[in-house]
């Protein structure tokens, strides 16, 4: 391939946002620059919404503090969290685009094995625009990248495929651990060892099967918003819950069985991320005590969740999702019957600020 | 770690078994001589019993040909195929070993990334030893390889994981693609273009989720024998059979359901073998042509298969699959009411050998 003098036109560029929800100035989307320049982003001001959080100059964004999810929201605006990075679900209703990049403010450009600069993006909109494959597995993995294909013994009546709804990619450099692993690992907290020690880069994206749950992170995600968003909630989390750290994979199960019921994919592995630095795992623990225990008995019910044919649109399966939320899980904890509502709530919120769909 | 003049003895020397089918003389040995010499070969000669296959010196077989099998068994032999490479299951049978490890006589050592030998073998051994997890989805692949874990989000009551029955592995240079791929992909026919230019080295091992189907490859497989051994049985190919190059595909929709309902996992990814050359793919589409074709009646039945709760051994389970196979795929083919009969036949067969398993 020959290298031109010409930038080529980016990829979606007026078809996607970027997502970003923080607490500082983000000098991290310097490193950025060459993938999300010419990119909108839409950023959540988590916390203090008096406080100015300074963007390098060039970039084109809007930004909304909590005053602002108020005003726009009024009283449905008790659906966003506030004090945890599930705020960033704001941005997914108020984008007007397709699709959404949403990535954490301590995630760096990552180096592929020859040491290139990694384009996220550009891989989660391959990924994206690629069918996926969840009735039956290819040991290949995604059999619609360069260069590879369906094995021997793939169906042939398959092989079309189902559009992709999700694209989950991962990190390398700090894992995505809960606080008890953290916490018996202390060596990976240490961000001094050379990376990829820990991590290894395994060049695949695949589709995660029909039937099968798995924890989404919000870390390095990308979605198709008109297939899925309504269902992309990222629950009830932070200042005044009892509960944190499980805001993408509460979104993250609710897609899965709705992404199942309504035939679309889900794909997970490719792009990596450099994820910089490990969270505290003492205030994880804290934060994810609850989830830890609670999660034993949310996953056999999203396991076990049914959606009725008449669910026919992502917002139809997500008002379903909250009635039989409220009703099985309403009896593990009171939050429960809180979080239903608030499903409720933001679906109302969806359909407001985003009419016609 | 430091290297030691001692050669360390190879894991599970005394327990497994490699079982080759073959043709030719095994000359490919020569190359896989640091890793299998140790080991105990079971070769099963297809073909002419009369042709004589050279082993290399230094290796400790038994060598079995169609007159041996015909008199081990007797008039059960009629469930063993001839002229095609799933009369390799035989071997299955009269091992004695825990484990086996099933190679073709055209695959070679692979190299990985760094340059150094793939022990295929030590590899398979791994995955087997180690637990699986089909009950949920681990992001960063197979938790219990070293350096992995469990990511934030997987609850931990599924994290000890389940027995692991098979251990699929993967293949570079020539990829196991059926006849129409192959005709239509010319080019990756051609086996003097550079290695792994078309098949990625992909440095992952997984579980393959609970009810999902997958292509098993007979070509670099590995299983243990006190799990899953009667239910590895490669069926009615070649010689006499409508089909051909099935035989592992058959193989594999058997165990996967059965693993299912017994809970035991299946495992696939790495090891790598590097396979030398492509078959010809006007004979494949000669001997897949039915199968390409049945296989679309044949997916879905393995896929609402179900067996019931008494069935509690793979015998039990594998004797009630024959009775719907009979049942349900007789109907599409009169060949299935034969491989039905052959099912049991294999049953018969394999507790004649094995009496008190």
């Amino acid at each position: 391939m020959s290298h031109s003098a010409v930038t080529p036109t980016p990829i979606l560029k007026d078809e996607l946002d970027i997502v970003i929800p923080t607490i500082r100035n983000l000098d991290f989307l310097e490193m950025w620059r060459p993938f999300f320049q010419p990119y909108h982003l839409i950023i959540v001001q988590d916390g203090d919404p008096s406080k100015t959080i300074n963007v390098p100059e060039g970039f084109d964004y809007e930004l909304y503090n909590r005053n602002d999810i108020n005003r726009i929201l009024g009283p449905k605006a008790s659906c966003i969290s506030f004090k945890d990075s599930a705020c960033r679900c704001f941005g997914y209703m108020v984008s007007k685009k397709k699709y959404i990049y949403t990535i954490d403010d301590d995630c760096f450009v990552a180096k592929n094995p020859s040491g290139e600069d990694i384009n996220a993006l550009q891989q989660h909109i391959k990924n994206l625009l690629s069918p996926s494959t969840p009735y039956f597995f290819n040991t290949l993995y995604d059999p619609y990248r360069d260069g590879a294909d369906f094995v021997r013994g793939y169906p042939f009546s398959l092989r079309e495929g189902i559009p992709t709804a999700v694209s989950h990619g991962l990190w390398l450099n700090i894992p995505d651990y809960d606080a008890p692993t953290q916490l018996v690992k202390p060596l990976e907290r240490n961000t001094s060892i050379s990376p990829m020690l820990f991590l290894r880069y395994v060049d695949a994206v695949m589709t995660i099967p029909k039937g099968t749950l798995f924890p989404m992170c919000g870390m390095n995600l990308a979605f198709n918003r008109e297939l899925i968003g309504p269902a992309m909630y990222f629950g009830l989390m932070g200042d005044g819950q009892p509960i944190g750290r499980y805001d993408d994979m509460w979104a993250g199960w609710c897609i899965k069985v709705i992404c199942d019921h309504l035939g679309l994919g889900v794909k997970t592995g490719l792009p990596y991320i450099w994820h910089s630095k490990a969270s505290n795992p003492f205030v994880n623990l804290k934060k994810e005590y609850k989830g830890i225990y609670w999660q034993e008995e949310l996953i056999p019910f999203f396991q076990s969740v049914s959606l009725p044919k008449d669910c026919t649109s992502v917002q139809k399966c997500y008002l379903e999702l909250s009635k039989q939320v409220k009703a099985k899980l309403g009896k593990v904890d009171e939050y429960f019957n809180k979080l239903a509502d608030a499903m409720v709530t933001w679906i109302e919120a969806w359909d407001e600020l985003n009419p016609g769909n």
